[in-house]
């Protein structure tokens, strides 16, 4: 079985992170880019751009002759990917389907889920779902979530040191209590996307900050107003624009608490026992261990919640969504799928 | 409510009748045209003119600032349809969902299930299969299909006449036994495209034939191939590009039957009583009335099942797929949703 | 140096001979294929395809990590094809720059040597031609053209035999006098295409016919349909989809005569000594030799030339275009190219 | 004869100013957007963008039923415009050609004015070298330059207020002397834009400087973070994301010079008599007045021409590139244009 890494849409933007380069670092070749993401971060860039993903994307599959193909989660991207191998006739794997989150990501993850020919899922309860979307029971493996592994390697790495971070702003001394904010614009709220990150740094104000710049999506652009604003004003925010995930893990076991709306304060900080404060619509409906206190987007709210996760300190470790082996199963699922092929 | 027609893909095409223009002489007026089709109707191309489709169509309904959108059925350019409604987070309503028909069409249609936020079924079989997926029972409504619509007033229309049908080759005594063959190209089955249309072909040679030129995907070209072999040898074989939906379901009704596998034969014809012969996997699991019988691409098969279906003539008509009050009925769920969203 | 073929457009289609497929039977492996022809054949699908084209040719090209590129001609696509290189910043090679048509495509072919680093030119007066537009005399070579390298070498193959063409239709004695017709719809005239299939069909109606589809292009769907008509009636006209060059070349060595608006009938034929009647205003501008009569699209004028072309018979060989030596002239050129880019 | 215009590209960018939103606010109403920009502003995305572009606009320029169209300038998006109009057989008008600059925007704006029926060019020598590839004099227009109209109206306007400037960083008093730096990244030089922006700020180091963010290209990235890093350090630096036009030339007649490669600093301080330096390639070729010094990238030539301009002060104004009178002479052009069409 020969690997193919096809580095599509964000995977290969600077100001993303360039996690293609990650992946080069790490000694993997990658096998073609696919640029296909729009300027803009509105709704009717992200429609357009998958569009562009699924043309090329179809066609380089084709080029690199490959006999299927795995996808990940529900970004509006992956759909694409997954209709240039359903449609090519490929089979198709998909590893963290039948999970809610509560936006339109819903509806994605769910539509890639009718797509795909095999199913690799992180939970029990996500094992139920796809059943239920797909009636094909043998089909669906329950390999646990592979960022998990990444976090349970994480664990193990040295300390992340302020110097290692990059970024601008202020100096955070890292050996002090501090918060990491990760707070993503959802969807249908981008109209709100400057409000909800005023309030999570006002909220925030008396802690020293390491805040990560948001994904690429429609309300991104007003996010990073309001950060650049408050950024001048309060004095202790830190902005990066990315870290390797693996150390983004280590840094959220040094902090006093994860806070925003992202998916790692459920999926990865359940495993790691980090208090997470969540925020907003984004992550409802996933399913979620003790170490997460919901909130909405509120001053107040937020306030109160990150005074609480840091009076509490860190949780014991959750196996809800994987024991950190999702990438020697799934691999173990790819090898089967190959033999069923051959046979 | 404002109707805004698009119209996409082989709507525009004239090799597969130019259906804009049979809206446009129906007194519609035509919003905008989005042509995204791909020459060579192989697999790459309908994946590549799916995205190209997506990334236009997100354009017109923004241009159009549309407030709503409602796709029908499962073609591959409908999910890139879907795609480009709820990327841009307009409501989605869906006809035609929830139905089996064995083919990745079963994928797609499902896929758009996903996609939509509001449903409006066929048969009542349909409406528990997009419970399943969905969970929401108040957003699906058994309206019924609107082709049952057309062949309800098609019935009343006058007799086709050969004069009307256009095309080329033999010429074919309507008013003598005559078959009407419609088979389409199976997206999994392409490398056997010429075969199956060989095989149908051969079965009926005995019988004057009407046949539709296949519908536009991977395999057609093979299909086309078969078709004109057969017909500069047989001598006994019209083939027509198209007819108005109407006028074809009209035709069927004069006929001693329908051969192949087109939708028609499952849907208008169970409530038009026409006798079908249904070949190969196409229409497989679709939910079908007792004017169809099921044969295999063999040529045995297929002759024994028409000389059964010439001598038993025509059927009752069934309400399977509805009662021919679809339009009305999709249109009270539109208003209602309108109000819905006023309020 | 490496040779890397990408097949491109209609190279790609059945309906124009799937070029790429004679590209690989002679031996030749093909690098990449990019598919972005619209079906539609409209001044709009022209322009959309374009596009398309551009956008996943780039793509190809970084991807094959090309050095350098070769393009032909002045097709609307190649256009595209010459800004995927310049805009990648590779030079670009451009051969039968400098000529006049008398359509859009002198439009297109001088924007595409003004995007273009080395010329290959066929004439003498294309040479001065590019001088005047790009003032480096140096980066200006006379090669001829590569057509008239496979007119060379085709003139020395065997006959073709009825047998071997395909097609449908009359049969055509090929040892008795016939004419070949080769007509392509002229872009800013598409409305009229019909008309002047028709009016050419008309005026050899008393000669056995050997008629090739037109090629790719806004009209071609208008030009088929007279097409058609007159082979229902006529009874001696006899339709090839396509043959490789050389046989095209060999067959038209073989006839009466070649008429229609085909660049062959200018180029290769001046060569070959084949008479010419040329329709229209396609090939206006173009250099010409002593074989060629002009005449508009009026049966009358078309009749009359092709009686007086039939009754002198075949011209001595003129090497206005070349002498079969340009495969060889361009390779050089390459080849020093390259030389250039190692100091 | 009515306006219709079409906002593509970088005009609906929010980093590059929104200029479509200037355009609304100025009373236009805008008949549609094309969002077709890629992210990542690399030679392979200008490409892909382009293709983008071509396909979308050619369907929108259809659908508004457009007449003719208008493009300007040499940008990369400018020639998929001019094919889209082009390929539709529009007539073409394009502005501001002829001229040269010397990098692949001369190859880019002469294949425009190949693609172009109509030109509206801004100098004498332009309008001799449009003739000379196009060899039809009647067809070329010396209107003058629009962005000298914008000039000629911006000198009456009110001084700019650094509170009106908006961007970050240091204050700097507009009373006293300073700079405005407008440099942007040159295509075939993208590898050393770093380098570049860095000289420039050094050799300043000693001046307020009001710099503007550099243009979407090949090298933005790497200009943007040598501007962070000597933002961080110089602490005299303000920078600023986009000034309305006028505002920004109303701003350079307030300092002492402009420093970069803008081609503003060419074509509207000509007119303004605003003291230049000029640096590198990318303005090379380009007629200039008295008004301009030009040196290399080199830290220590461009100190000595900023002190010379600075004691050299203000120039007397020069019509090289119009007399503030362009928009109507093209508007007399554009109605003559009309009425030979209607004849």
């Amino acid at each position: 079985m020969e690997l193919q890494i096809i580095a599509c849409a964000s995977a290969l933007l600077e100001r993303y992170g360039k996690v293609v380069d990650v992946v080069r670092a790490q000694g993997y070749e990658v096998a073609a880019e696919v640029w296909s993401t729009y300027e803009g971060a509105t709704l009717l860039t992200s429609a357009k751009e998958t569009g562009a993903l699924l043309t090329e994307l179809s066609a380089t599959l084709r080029h690199l002759r490959s006999d299927c193909a795995v996808v990940c989660a529900d970004r509006h991207e992956v759909l694409a990917a997954a209709q240039a191998v359903a449609y090519l006739h490929l089979p198709l794997v998909h590893c963290q389907g039948g999970e809610r989150t509560g936006s339109i990501d819903d509806k994605v993850r769910d539509a890639i889920t009718q797509l795909a020919d095999i199913h690799c899922v992180c939970t029990a309860q996500a094992r139920y779902r796809v059943y239920s979307l797909t009636g094909d029971w043998e089909a669906i493996h329950q390999t646990g979530c592979p960022s998990i592994d990444v976090a349970k390697q994480a664990r193990r790495d040295p300390l992340v040191t302020f110097g290692e971070l990059g970024g601008s702003g202020a100096y955070v001394d890292l050996t002090q209590p501090f918060l990491v904010i990760a707070q993503h614009p959802v969807t249908t709220e981008a109209d709100r996307a400057y409000a909800q990150m005023e309030a999570t740094l006002e909220a925030t104000r008396t802690w020293p900050r390491i805040v990560l710049f948001s994904g690429q999506d429609a309300g991104t652009e007003a996010m990073m107003k309001a950060l650049r604003a408050a950024q001048a004003i309060h004095g202790n925010i830190h902005t990066i624009r990315n870290l390797p995930p693996p150390r983004f893990l280590r840094l959220v076991t040094q902090s006093a608490g994860l806070v925003g709306n992202s998916s790692a304060g459920i999926r990865e900080c359940s495993y790691l026992g980090v208090p997470v404060v969540n925020i907003g619509t984004r992550q409802q409906g996933r399913e979620r261990g003790p170490n997460v206190i919901d909130v909405p987007h509120e001053v107040a709210a937020i306030r109160a919640a990150v005074q609480q996760q840091a009076a509490h300190g860190p949780y014991p470790s959750s196996t809800l969504y994987g024991e950190g082996t999702a990438g020697e199963r799934i691999a173990d699922v790819l090898c089967n799928l190959r033999l069923r092929r051959t046979a």
